[in-house]
């Protein structure tokens, strides 16, 4: 069911698909899916579980990792670049669901899902600046500029048909996309260039 | 009324404000804004024609001027956030009205809005290239990371709020914000980072 919830958000680039559609695709009565989640939100909070826990605890283990701050932040964006290219909606799903739920919720949600991102990135920054190979910057600012960079293009696909008549972003454009974003973002980041190339 | 609808989106942090809520803040009768704009998606394209119409022409402006593409490219950054902290709602109506529209009428939109902006930023960069400031970046992905970069802190500010206690982004943060993510930006684009500093 919460595949069928993810493949309808991603093929219609929405996250407003309703509980009767998500039962159709997963060729399950509209009762079951109602009797599992409750609603639309508790299949929404079941999703981001689903998608983000492994993401955030795979980025610990990687922040943990003995590699230089500057290896493990391209795999970072790579990775995350990959993650928006498989599920689109995902970012913005995040928001709305911080956005309409209750505080006490919305607060648990963004302590489980954003502030262990913004922790990993204050780790390699420090350890960055600790080892020469990074300039100094704010992680809670890193977050939103690395959040905003990579997801954008999978949030504004509309852009890409109209202007470019690109209809789908496959393979080779993700990599493209995650290659110039890692040179830009690291470019900016690293104290000195040559130290990309190593 | 486009400027209640404005102000409506940006207090409320979200885009479905309704026509009723519109008259009432405006102080008007609801059958005048639906005499004026129709519907709520005509009174959508309205505001991002009085939003973005300037926008556009200021960038196209500042592309012509006789200024070092480094200069004009953190003006530009600078000036969007600049416009995504007074109209945090802009990025996200743009997509939203895109997605739901019609197809000629999504298209106009993204070749009225996006395709100048994608344009401006491929002439800044030739420019950039031909005087030896810039490496060379493909024009459609950088609009993507640049408006993500640009527009996150201010579509995700529930972040912000939940994970560091930071209610309302006030003028010194979107500075500092701002100054950040020219940094990063910039550096990552410029061939030599102290030509940032000339």
């Amino acid at each position: 069911m919460l595949e069928a919830a993810s493949s309808l958000m991603r093929s219609r680039d929405t996250i407003d698909v309703s509980l009767s559609d998500i039962a159709q695709t997963a060729k399950v009565n509209a009762a079951l899916v109602k009797y599992y989640f409750g609603n639309k939100r508790g299949l929404v909070l079941a999703l981001l579980e689903r998608d983000l826990t492994n993401a955030v605890t795979q980025l610990r283990d990687l922040v943990d990792m003995d590699l230089r701050p500057t290896l493990k932040m391209k795999y970072h964006l790579s990775a995350l670049i990959k993650m928006y290219f498989y599920r689109p909606y995902l970012n913005r799903l995040l928001t709305a669901v911080m956005r309409d739920g209750n505080e006490p919720a919305a607060r648990e949600i963004a302590l489980s899902y954003c502030a262990p991102i913004i922790e990993a990135y204050q780790r390699m920054i420090e350890d960055g600046v600790a080892t020469g190979e990074f300039k100094y910057v704010d992680a809670k600012f890193l977050y939103f500029t690395i959040i905003g960079a990579c997801d954008q293009i999978f949030s504004a696909r509309y852009v890409l048909r109209y202007v470019h008549g690109i209809e789908e972003i496959d393979d080779d454009l993700r990599r493209a996309y995650a290659r110039q974003v890692i040179d830009l973002i690291m470019g900016g980041l690293v104290v000195d260039d040559s130290t990309l190339r190593e």
